[in-house]
């Protein structure tokens, strides 16, 4: 598949513009399109991003123009490239300034109840729901079939994933001989300014205080946050995260998909959770941790090399 | 943040009414708010409990009670205490007692089609869709965009969460020359009295006999119960987790968050699975099992603790 | 429960049309319905599919027919049999007679955009959402509540669960100074003939080019797929599991629950990928892998058996 660009441009102008160099190509050369390695129809005027060697094979022949890393230039030698050393930064730029269709706010069919407050800049999806005590920030997008509780407050600019839930009660239960009494959940949610929420995501109250995801946080698909757990400003999270309740995620942490952190546990600032790890205790800040329980993630590959060995 | 109380109260009466004992806190004193650690402006009216002596460095010099077990207590020497041997428990009474919005009956926005049994006693939820041939119980509250397919029949004053799906087909297939062909599931969902269902959370439709949530199971947010499965009366299953078809989990069980239960696997009563555990052979009543495989917990730490040492 | 047949039938006719052979029942013998072994009330004629030894004790003094493959006949001596070779098609066709109501179109209560291409043959569920610039084939069925976006492609008799999103922006993030900055993902997805996909998955759209699902994948409820990966023609995907980004997965691979593939790792066809894999690296053709990180099953089960014995 292919992307043409917003306006045709000559190598030279894009370089000059986004940054890197040429090898191998004049800066004449115009490109029309962004395309993927494995389009058939390939030609002069085609911007191949390119960002594993193993898909140059099926590039011997082609004509079209690759935008590769310095790394990976020797790997395609005689061929005409784009060398830069953020590739994804140019895809994004050039995908960024192709026109889209801006989302239309929907809430004629949506349930908008009287006592939230949904500034007029906020654009809401089709048959989502806010609910009464809610308070969304400006510029907001609120995906379709969403759910904001009351109690939720969004910053400016949160983007809601379809079918996000956000501020339904935590799941707080006391144990006790006629069986599990909800703890209610009264606390709500704070969401800072630019975080974004993927497709049902759920993101609990919190019992007494909020549940928090700081600003700019950006949460994939399926990740869920429990009640009182914090995500600090400027984390990444991937697809089926999960964070138990008053667990504490730092500023600028990078969780992998399916990573799960217990209750109570504190991830420090900059740290990164591999894929999958299963965090059952803190995480100082900086520190990459993977395994189950997750361990500092050189530890995880040698246990897990030296184990085999050993059979 | 805080939660005005519904009624100011001294800690005498409080204590006379839920139980514990003060130290260091005059029965006079008058309690307005529950609030959280790391409030700012904490006062002599607010009661703040404190479950982990991590927080309380960040109250030395506070005026507010703190609500402690009595293991607690002797971290936080020379303040106004309340020692209760369940602070949960309090917090859950008076959180309780706040006033709320009971949730209202939306079914003229919602999809209830006819064939469908939902009693008057019943609150639909916006969007919900309740299919011909299921049949709810007195008192039961269906979320927003829930969906409950024919064939599941919920007991009395059953919690379904904003976007659960109960009673899809199974995933069931024969695999053949011609790819796979779907076997279909006929057994609907069939749920206990007080039983609580979260947010996103799927149970599929069994093929012959019904899957099977028995009375007063709480499900997390994301839960996955596949088809033919059985989870017992009073077990407790975290965000996340996901029950092969077939699997058979007892009565009071505790299941954490991310657990992976395989198919056919038998879970005795009472035993505990700690988060992220995969479980791919049966394990016995009251046991507390963890790791990938699952095995007893004690095991598990062992083995890695070892593995830890030896590299 | 049980589940009355379309048509009452002699066991010789039913093996007849179905194959397998009877041993201790007579071909006269007349079968009304398909019963779970746990009935209380079996009689002559009810079959009831046995898939595990475990369920025959219950069986001990019934008059039912025991539908069992050849190997578990063994276990229950002196019963009427019905001995298959895959008990599961048998029910499969079983239960494929029996008439169900046919999904109804709703699209009155969902919301099509114009500018999106649904065939009248298409049944769209209450609630849902269809974009402009979808495209589906003849025959899908869309669920309530799924959420379809422009780019999305359906070829013929798709089938979409409840409350699945296909084609959201995905996961794409350029990490600069002013935090993180989104990589437009315009690549839509592209999904084969025959495809089923699950009550809540996610699937989401490529960057330049389109995610892809090949024609009769199956997915399971809650499954996550990142924007640019392609899961193979034939491959079957249980609940909760997930794939990373440009992950690629070859045709007629099984993978189980909770598995997570990492970004970029290639599965060889007819791979199997044991339930909560954690697979980081590229798997061969018909290989089976288990573990995290996942490695052959048999390497994995020596190595945990090994540990423990061990310490």
């Amino acid at each position: 598949m292919t992307v043409a660009l917003a306006e045709r441009a000559t190598l030279a102008s894009l370089v000059a513009r986004l940054g890197g160099e040429l090898s191998g190509a004049r800066g004449l050369r115009v490109v029309e399109r962004l395309a993927t390695p494995w389009e058939d129809d390939l030609s002069a005027g085609d911007l191949v991003p390119l960002t594993r060697a193993r898909a140059a094979s099926r590039l011997a022949s082609t004509d079209a123009v690759l935008l590769v890393t310095p790394e990976l230039a020797a790997r395609v030698p005689g061929r005409a490239l784009w060398c830069h050393p953020a590739p994804a930064s140019v895809v994004a730029a050039l995908l960024g300034e192709v026109a889209r269709v801006p989302p239309v706010d929907e809430r004629s069919r949506a349930l908008v109840e009287a006592g939230a407050v949904v500034p007029t800049s906020v654009r809401v999806g089709a048959f989502a729901v806010i609910r009464a005590g809610a308070v969304l920030g400006e510029g907001c997008r609120v995906g379709a079939h969403a759910v904001v509780h009351g109690g939720v407050v969004l910053g400016a600019r949160v983007v809601v994933g379809d079918g996000a839930v956000l501020g339904a009660p935590g799941f707080g239960w006391e144990l006790g001989a006629a069986g599990a009494v909800r703890v209610p959940q009264l606390g709500g949610v704070r969401v800072g300014d630019d975080v974004e929420i993927g497709a049902h995501a759920t993101v609990d109250a919190g019992t007494i205080g909020p549940t928090v995801l700081g600003a700019g946080a950006k949460l994939d698909a399926h990740v869920h946050v429990g009640h009182n757990a914090r995500i600090g400003p400027g984390s990444i999270v991937a697809a089926q995260a999960g964070f138990a309740g008053s667990s504490r995620v730092g500023a600028g942490v990078l969780v992998g998909g399916q990573v799960g952190v217990a209750d109570h546990v504190e991830i420090g600032d900059g740290a990164r959770l591999a894929a999958k790890a299963g965090v059952i205790g803190d995480v100082p800040a900086g520190a990459t941790y993977a395994g189950y329980p997750a361990v500092p993630r050189a530890t995880w590959l040698r246990f897990h090399a030296a184990g085999r060995r050993r059979r």
